[in-house]
C-alpha cells in the first residue's frame, strides 16, 4: 500500500468521515445501551486500528445489540489524544488507546502500558488478571472517574530505525529520535533529543532530517510506515516497549451501571481481543521482517551489551523519579517490580530456556 | 495440602461424587440447549481441573444459559481417556482435555498440545489462529466427528523430577521414567525406559523406585503432588512440552447445530480461558518454584547443550518417524515447522532478545 493513500485512508488528515463510521448494529440494537467508543487510532490502521474495530464489532455481536457500540476512530468524533476527557467527562462511554499516553495525568499510567525493562506481555497479563495488578490499574483510573480492561498487545516492540549504527552509547549522544514515553526519557538521560510525534508525522521528518532515528511498533505495522527509505538500520527487541498491553478504558459510573451479564461479555469480549491483536502481531511479524529485508535492503542489528547495560542504568535513574511522584506511584512501581522479579525470574528459567536451547539446536 | 487427601479429593478414586458434580445453572437456563461436558482432569485438580470448571460456568454465564452446561470430571460419567468416543458417538456434547491423548487414533493430534522442540504457548496460539493451524486441527478432528477450540495452557513443562544429575545424554540410559506422548518416544530413542502413567499413579512409584524420574507440568501444579520426597534434582523448561494448548472438543454435529451467537460465544469463553489458565499458571509459577527450594531443599537444574543437542537429534527422528503415518501428518508437520521457523525465529530477534538482555541486566 503507498503510504501517503495509507494515511489519508486512515483518516489521519480529517474528521470528514466521522458520518460512515459507525458499525452496523444488527436489527435487535435498537433497544440497546448506547456504547459510544472513542479511540487513539486512526480507522483501519494495521493492528491497531483493525483491532480496535475488531472488538467494537465483538461486544455488539457477543450481547445481541443490548450493548449498542458505535465506533469512532482518532478524529472522527474527538482528537487521538482527546479520549481520555471525553470518556472521564461522561461524554462517550469508552476510549480504546495505550495508557501510557496519560502519564502527564499521571506517571504511573506508564506500567498499565508498557514500561522500559518491564514485562513482557504473557508477564503483564499474568501481574494484571493474577498478581494483583488489576486492583492497582483500577485504584489509578478509578481515581479519574475510568474504569479499564486490557484490549490488546503489539508484544514486545523493535528498538528502532536509525541512519547509522548504534555501536556504544555514546552513539546515542545528540541522536534526535522520536520515542514517547518513559522509553524516550530513558533515552534523554543517555544525551539524546528526543520527540513525541503521532504516526502520521514520523515519516516525513525522518525524510527531511529533522529525526534521525524513530521508533514505532514491529516489523508487520513498520513495514507500511517506509521508514526503510531514510534509516536503513533496524534494532531488534528494544528495552522501551517490552510487551504490555491497551486499554478499553470506560466511564466508570457508566461500567458501574451495567448488569453482571453485561460486564461479563465486555471482559470476554476485550480479553479475547487482548490475546488475538498480540498472537496476530506475532503471525504476521515474522513474514514481515523477511520482506524488509529482502524487498528493501534493512539491515538487522541488536543492540550491544554496552548499550543494554546503558539503558538499564538510565531505566533505574527514571524508575527513581517516577517514583516519587506520590504514594501511588511508589506503591505501583513497587509492585511491578516485585511481580517482574517473580514472574520474569521463573519465566528465564522455563519458557526462555527452552526458547534459547530450541533455536541454538535449530538454528533459528 | 496433603497429596492423600488432594488426591481423593481431587476425586481420582472413583465417581461417586457425580450426583453432585454439576455446576448450578441459573433460573433462565430451564429451556437452554444441553451442553454436557467430560474432563480428563479430577475435580478441583489445581490448574488443569479448576480451568476446566471455571470455562463450564462461564459458557454458561457468557450466554444466559441458553448453553446449560453440566460438567463431570474424570470419572463421574466416563474414564478420563474415554471422553473422545463419549463425544464422537454424541452421548456428551463436549470434552476439555489434552488433544494428545488420541495420538492411537492419529499420531498428528500431538501437534495440537505440544510437541517436543515445538512452540510456545504464544507461538502457538498465534500458528493457530492467524498461521492456518487451526484449518488443519479442523482437518484432523473433523475426520472424527469432532469440532475443537483451544481451551487452556500450562505453558513450558518443567523438563522432570531426577534421582540423579543428568549431566550427559549417557545418564538416560536405562533410566526408568514416567514421560507420555512424543516426548516419551524421545526419551526411549535415548535408552531410557519409558512409561505413561495417569497422575494418581505417580507418586506410589517413584517412592518405590519403580520409576527414578518423572514430568509432570511445571512448580505450581508438581509442588502438590510430592515428587521432591524422592527425587530432588528439577530440571527447568524440557524439550518435550513447550507449550501449546488443551482442547474443548464438541461433537462436530452439535457444533453444526449452533447458532451463529451461540458459536461465537463458546469460541469467546474458550478463548478468554486458553489465556486465563496460561496467566494464572505463569503468576502462580514463580512462588511455587522458591516453594520447592526453600521448604522442601529442592536442587534446581538445567540439561546442558550436550543433552539438548542429543533430544533433537531424537526429536528429528521421531518427526520423520510421525510423517510417515499418512499425507495428512506430512502435511501437518509441514505446516507446523514451518511456522515454528517463521514465528519462532521472529520472536527470537525480539522478546526472546529483550528478555535475555533484560534478565543479564537484572541479574534475573
Amino acid at each position: 500500500m503507498d503510504r501517503r493513500s495509507f494515511i489519508k485512508k486512515a483518516g489521519l488528515a480529517g474528521a470528514g468521515a466521522a458520518a460512515a463510521s459507525t458499525l452496523a448494529a444488527p436489527a435487535i440494537a435498537q433497544g440497546g445501551k448506547e456504547l459510544v467508543i472513542v479511540s487513539t487510532w486512526p480507522r483501519d490502521f494495521p493492528g491497531l486500528g483493525t483491532s480496535a474495530q475488531r472488538l467494537a464489532a465483538s461486544i455488539t455481536e457477543l450481547s445481541e445489540g443490548r450493548l449498542n457500540t458505535q465506533y469512532f476512530a482518532a478524529g472522527e468524533r474527538v482528537g487521538a489524544f482527546d479520549v481520555f476527557d471525553e470518556v472521564a467527562s461522561g461524554n462517550s462511554q469508552a476510549y480504546i488507546g495505550a495508557d501510557y499516553y496519560w502519564v502527564g495525568k499521571h506517571p504511573s499510567f506508564a506500567y498499565f502500558t508498557s514500561v522500559p525493562f518491564g514485562m513482557t506481555t504473557p508477564e503483564w497479563n499474568a501481574w494484571l488478571k493474577f498478581g494483583g495488578g488489576m486492583d492497582l490499574w483500577d485504584e489509578l483510573s478509578g481515581s479519574f472517574g475510568l474504569k479499564a480492561v486490557p484490549c490488546g498487545s503489539t508484544g514486545t516492540q523493535a528498538g528502532g530505525w536509525f541512519n547509522k549504527e548504534i555501536n556504544s552509547p555514546d552513539d546515542l549522544k545528540g541522536l534526535k529520535m522520536r520515542i514517547p514515553g518513559l522509553g524516550g526519557t530513558v533515552l534523554s538521560k543517555l544525551g539524546a533529543s528526543t520527540v513525541s510525534l503521532p504516526g502520521g508525522q514520523i515519516y516525513e521528518n525522518l525524510v527531511s532530517g529533522a529525526i534521525e532515528a524513530t521508533e514505532w511498533v514491529g516489523p508487520w505495522n513498520d513495514y507500511f510506515m517506509k521508514f526503510y527509505e531514510a534509516a536503513k538500520y533496524y534494532y531488534t527487541g528494544g528495552m522501551h516497549e517490552p510487551g504490555g498491553g491497551l486499554a478499553f478504558g470506560m466511564n466508570a459510573s457508566w461500567w458501574g451501571s451495567l448488569t453482571d451479564w453485561e460486564k461479563a461479555v465486555v471482559t470476554a469480549a476485550c480479553h479475547k481481543e487482548h490475546a488475538d491483536s498480540h498472537e496476530e502481531a506475532m503471525a504476521n511479524n515474522g513474514a514481515y521482517l523477511k520482506k524488509l529485508v529482502n524487498e528493501h535492503g534493512v539491515q538487522i542489528r541488536a543492540f550491544s551489551d554496552d548499550v543494554w547495560d546503558a539503558f538499564g542504568d538510565a531505566s533505574a535513574e527514571v524508575f527513581e523519579e517516577t517514583r516519587q511522584h506520590s504514594p501511588l506511584a511508589a506503591k505501583i512501581d513497587d509492585a511491578f517490580q516485585a511481580s517482574l522479579r517473580d514472574i520474569g525470574g521463573f519465566m528465564s528459567k522455563f519458557e526462555v530456556t527452552f526458547t534459547n536451547q530450541r533455536n541454538r539446536v535449530l538454528g533459528l
